[in-house]
């Protein structure tokens, strides 16, 4: 095979200043979810393939990619369907496993396998990869990384309080000021549903609504009364559309829209209790947003929805996103475990940082000394030095052959390695080292015990 | 579904502790990798079939898990194999993508492909998972970490000196003393094979000769005899089987078998200059032992072959391995880029770690506080101590939901927090809180600046 060699469309891969800055966001967002409590876990890359079916509807069934059984797999082949050519039945006769989608089915499944082992309230965070066999465009990837936290097993709207302090932590250690959490609830949707006599148009209204940033509040009208909302019912819709101003002037419009719907009441009840907490706690570099219009995962959710927003000035969708589900265990049989949990999207968090230029500069963890290799004697010397420095923690190495010096010292510019230290027979005979910085040029004879201070 | 789920066999599921430890090691590994100036790349989890097919011989092609495409496939099957049922060659037509199956062939697919972005000679390493559909046993597994460090485009000698060092800068690291390096040099091996006049027969040679160790040197010979090596050669091997003592009286009798053979002196040669270099060196607790029958990956390697064996009180097989390549990466169209690696087990070292009770107490990034809930007001009195906490970097939560006192201190008590805070009006008034520490039983009030020096 002489053709140069690729990968599949949707997927990457990472050189050594990627991976570093990758490891940054994962490495910060690791940490704030330690301190807050939660514990990591790890599941397989593939599951059961009944694992994952009809979970996600008929699209996500879709997008799943499934794995070949192993071996003569067509004599197990569905009959009628191989017969008939029939991608669709044949699937599951001749595919068995399939790749994670996300990490929040895995981890119900985790929850309800290992129940008699775990202690409830149970926090887990979950950092891997999930693959989609989704239309690949920017930003959107085949293989990428979800970073989630839920806690299991309560239904204190504490945690709610908490994600929020969450989120506001990880940005703020990344120093990504002007983020926007947004909030809303389900009983918040269900309750205006209600009210309009459209409780079994919910998706329906709620789609609808989550358009009005985009298409306006005419044209979201349009949508609902082709959608079979009355118009008496969107009447009353009106105030919805004139919501502004703070969270609590926000909290006193809906009031007067849902106070015939004991749903609307107790969303409303939940809002101000976790608006109020966070009152009283602050964030540091975030602010808490009340949008009625945010209905992500509606399927599932049954409680608060989040979605956190980049700030303004930079135009990227969502970098955050999660809510409360109150039965999602239900799906591989264990009833009433309510859960609440969130999710950090990576690939949009580095794209933010790269376009702000907010990672450190230190990111890269780089090589700090190169020393250059004039042959066997003076390697070996060089090596005993190495073993030091290595010993402190310093990354050092030696070129691995004895090439011409101009070689070696383009190789330590081209690597941006800041310090180059020769060793010749002058050297070993004095036992010191001739450093060399790379930035400045300067070049000093030095000890072992100067050139580790030096370095370090 | 009521039916408990389960996982696919051979893959596991991972509680808190268990990353924990894992992580321990990949931690320790990354970080020796770094400080020897190796740097960090990352590759799809999935590659193109015909990037990994045909690279790991019939055996590992059936052991390659591959994707199945998306969509209408029975339509672009290939009719032939399709009407025969011939699973085998209708593969290729039904699945474009394979899961990767180790580090090495994805490493030499990005060498080639990002040739021009590669300063060489270049040091990188990668830990990921690899997948292969084998036979599950105890310690073999279908997901598995690999954690790989290699350099291309130098063939240097000083880098296998270096691997050495390395192999002893991780165990050292974790501990693990009584580590045995054992090295040999394909050269050694072609050299024997050329003396005996075997050179055609090299892999039933040495598949023979790795066998000494278990089935004892008649039976060797016998082997050796079955695959048509002649009794003549055979006889010229006697004083292999009685190769015993230090690395220097070994490749003195090496010397006197290989004195006809231009590739045995090279291998001599070779592995003398590493054994000086790593006797001036030293090393910290590993041992390095020249193993003759040692001929692992002889398919690929050309020069050093290594591989790692645990403390002799620990049965276990290799914990680590690798050699070097002089043409990995023709393979994708790229010749004459000489590479040399190694790679870690972190399976078998994981159980190695767990049987000597290696892992350090404090591994298991635990909650350190856990405050208990009295109520609203006390919640939120409790937030504002666990917020300071945190920024801290303190681990430590608030008991989501006002229950029973003593279901919250078995709730800590489970989970092995070592402190609890009790927070009730009392407290709230004269602003401190009461610190128990669950080890002792000893409890004290204290204000929030004690509490943070206490925990911390």
């Amino acid at each position: 095979m002489a053709k140069k060699p690729s990968i599949p469309k949707g997927t990457r891969d990472f050189n050594p200043e990627q991976v570093a800055k990758r490891n940054y966001i994962f490495n910060t967002i690791r940490g704030a979810f330690e301190t807050y409590g939660f514990q990591p876990i790890e599941t397989p890359s593939f599951e059961n393939s009944e694992t994952l079916m009809g979970k996600y509807g008929d699209e996500g069934d879709r997008l799943i990619f499934k794995i070949l059984n192993s071996g003569d797999f067509l004599s197990k082949a569905n009959e009628q369907a191989y017969s008939q050519k029939d991608s669709n039945k044949i699937t599951t006769s001749i595919s068995e496993k399939a790749l994670r989608y996300d990490l929040t089915v895995p981890f119900a499944r985790y929850v309800v396998q290992h129940q008699n082992d775990i202690e409830f309230p149970f926090k887990r965070y979950q950092i891997q990869p999930v693959w989609r066999a989704d239309r690949p465009q920017k930003g959107r990837f085949r293989e990428f990384y979800q970073c989630d936290a839920d806690v299991v097993g309560s239904k204190s709207l504490w945690q709610e309080v908490e994600f929020i302090q969450l989120y506001d932590t990880v940005f703020s250690a990344l120093k990504l000021e002007g983020v926007t959490i947004k909030i809303n609830n389900r009983k918040i949707l269900s309750g205006i549903a209600e009210v309009i006599g459209a409780s079994d148009k919910l998706i329906d209204f709620t789609v609808a609504l989550d358009k009005l940033d985009k298409i306006g509040e005419e044209k979201v009208k349009e949508e609902m009364l082709s959608k079979g909302i009355l118009e008496e019912g969107i009447l009353k819709l009106q105030p919805l559309f004139n919501l502004s101003g703070t969270f609590e002037s926000q909290i006193d419009g809906l009031k007067s829209i849902l106070n015939t719907s004991e749903a609307g009441k107790k969303g409303i009840e939940e809002l101000t209790f976790i608006n109020n907490a966070i009152a009283e706690l602050g964030l540091s570099s975030a602010k808490l947003q009340l949008d009625v219009t945010l209905a992500r995962g509606l399927n599932y959710y049954t409680g608060a929805i989040f979605e956190v927003s980049a700030p303004e000035k930079v135009k990227m969708g969502s970098i955050g996103g999660g809510g409360r589900y109150d039965d999602l265990t239900s799906i591989f049989g264990m009833p009433n475990m309510s859960g609440v949990g969130i999710s950090f999207g990576l690939d949009r968090i580095y794209l933010v940082l790269e376009e702000l230029g907010l990672f450190p500069k230190t990111v890269n963890k780089n090589v700090e000394v190169l020393f250059i290799n004039f042959g066997e004697k003076e390697a070996l010397f060089s090596l005993k030095a190495i073993k030091q420095l290595r010993l402190k923690g310093v990354n050092a190495e030696l070129y691995p052959d004895a090439a011409k010096m101009k070689k070696q010292m383009n190789h330590a510019n081209k690597r941006a390695i800041p310090f180059v230290v020769l060793v010749g027979e002058q050297e070993i005979s004095s036992n010191t080292y001739t450093l060399k910085n790379m930035g400045s040029g300067e070049q000093n004879k030095v000890s072992l015990q100067e050139l580790i201070g030096y370095i370090k």
